[in-house]
């Protein structure tokens, strides 16, 4: 079946694994909502019960929430990085389809963080499975962008370089929020409001010469 | 893993944020007919008996309908407002991301105005939820439409105004929607239908100068 | 919300339309396969058991394969209409919304079709979910080519009458699926090989001048 | 509904027939994630107990991640055939509609081979359900690169010869596999490794002029 596309190296281009990868984001996140039933809600009889119904299941809410916006999260840091990519070859595929792999496992995990929040191991949960996806990530974008790839299009040496780094201080981040979680639980994601020092930080050297 | 693009402002271009939009709009929709289930039509014997079946679970398959018919709305109104949108920065996407999270909601608050119908705080779940995403879709036009963002294309100051006002009459709609909705449940929707009468009402002096 | 864009008749383009529809085609034909589960094949113990499970559960699996092969059919019904049309306006959306919602039930109709196979009715939910969907289809055809709706393009007026006509022939067809259906369920189905004959022989004037 | 196209045969263009395929891929893949859920973890009540359980899944685990990938393998598969196919007549969206059928019922055998893992039968489930995908993507891929076609673009005789051999050496991997399965289960899967080095073996007179 393989058809030897007149490219180099085998690769094609990039326009259907970005319609794939949005796909697999989109179902994983709205898959979701099946962990929010109205049986956790008991069967309130008046407004004020189901309002008190509504609150009490704040933790599941609160759940939903992050692991929701921890997959947006982790969409924009894909289509960031494929804003500079035009083709891929089929190792660039296979570490993209793994990184889909455990994006596909978030609703599982997101169900491991709930049922057992008062764990260590289950609020660690959600976190590990994010820090596999931002590693993978890192080295999908570390074999992509490698010298004479020609995978990359419109980027210059220079901003290779801070795309390595920015990778790389995702990765630090995402080894933090594990190392919180015990502590925080899924809240340990809003270390990731550091994103943007950390790479500012790690890239000083560059962004002022 | 922020790569910086050469473009202002580290922005990316739409295509991709409508992709992932298109996809939860789609998962979302369609996971409403998990609600419907042959487990409600009981086990009738005859023709008569299952068309009786069918007939009595008109409330849930109306809830269905409605439902349904509102995503296509909300689809409609950001398919409209992205048609002008050419690039979004990081503010913008987090908007579109707090604006899915409440899309995809929308499964749980129908299962709860399904439930819940004889209750007035049951009756407002659809309605409020309605609410937050056309809100958070006129903040998210707000900011991309303030002036320097550069994230516009091939609208004049004159229709950015009139789009401004069009947002604020969609806000204004959903909440008198929500102040009906005790009374009419799911029903308060048809008031989008003064939508148009509305809109050229606030954009009168814009219209016939 | 309303972004007036500067195109007649306040109209889209069909870009996102599609991608919008094929993904609730693509979910609705996808969410079938919930309907198939483990659980109906009992708990076999031997090599020939789970063959004769598999067997036995036969009835399950033709009502998913022609569901799953009406909705393709029904894709490239829309695919071939759409090929011509280059913008929408808000009634040919809302046409498709509805269009849609019925697309969205089939997985409900199909399980009434498996669960009820015995009764004449339930023999007809799949035909006639079928025969709305066609119809819908048709109606949002005529609006779309009417004279001077100018959202067609690269068609001339005999092409136009040409489609129309298969369009009708595609609702008579469903609807002698309909009439079919209580005596041969969804295999009355076949009747749509018959689709390309009768369209020649409706548009028999036009092609043979 | 059928418009003819001003094109030769009726065929229409491959871009919706991607997305809707890409869409069936992305929901069958991302749906095998609901066959893992914490019923299966029991009610762990200490952090050891956590982890000895999540240990105690993995035959499920292990199961998920083949299925998945297996799925990303046939969609790589799809997305380099299509990489020079442009347009498609009415048969080949068929083939592509029964290819789809079969990539739909993955996560419905992914479930058998969970259950009967110790039955051959069991095992034997997901490989001839693979089998029957790569036969019909080969006979589909025959069928548009037939001569005279025209559906292709940019690919000279020899390599469309070459890509029916690459074909052919998938379908017999793919044997390769079902006959493996009694023994091995989806381990069998590795034999793709010898994808390269029997496709090149099979085209060893075109490659070595």
């Amino acid at each position: 079946m393989r058809v030897r596309a007149p490219h180099p190296e085998a690769t094609v281009s990039t326009q259907r694994l970005e319609a794939y990868t949005d796909g697999v984001f989109a179902i994983a996140a709205t898959l979701l909502v099946l962990d929010l039933t109205t049986t956790d809600l008991g069967g309130p009889k008046s407004d004020a019960a189901l309002v008190g119904a509504l609150l009490s299941i704040w933790p599941g809410l609160l759940n939903f929430a992050i692991s929701f916006l921890v997959l947006c999260l982790l969409w924009m840091l894909h289509v960031r990085q494929f804003e500079n990519i035009v083709r891929v070859d089929g190792v660039a595929i296979w570490l993209n389809s793994a990184r889909l792999l455990f994006i596909v496992l978030i609703p599982f995990t997101t169900s491991i963080a709930g049922e057992f929040a008062s764990l260590a191991v289950g609020r660690m949960a959600m976190p590990v499975n994010f820090l596999v996806v931002v590693a993978l990530g890192w080295v999908q974008w570390l074999w992509v962008s490698r010298t004479g790839s020609g995978m990359l299009s419109g980027l210059d040496e220079r901003a290779v370089r801070m795309a390595r780094r920015d990778g790389f201080a995702a990765v630090l981040l995402a080894i933090l929020t594990v190392a919180l979680s015990p502590l925080f639980g899924s809240l340990a994601f809003v270390v990731f409001a550091l994103d943007g020092p950390l790479s500012a930080l790690l890239n000083r050297s560059e962004r002022e010469p």
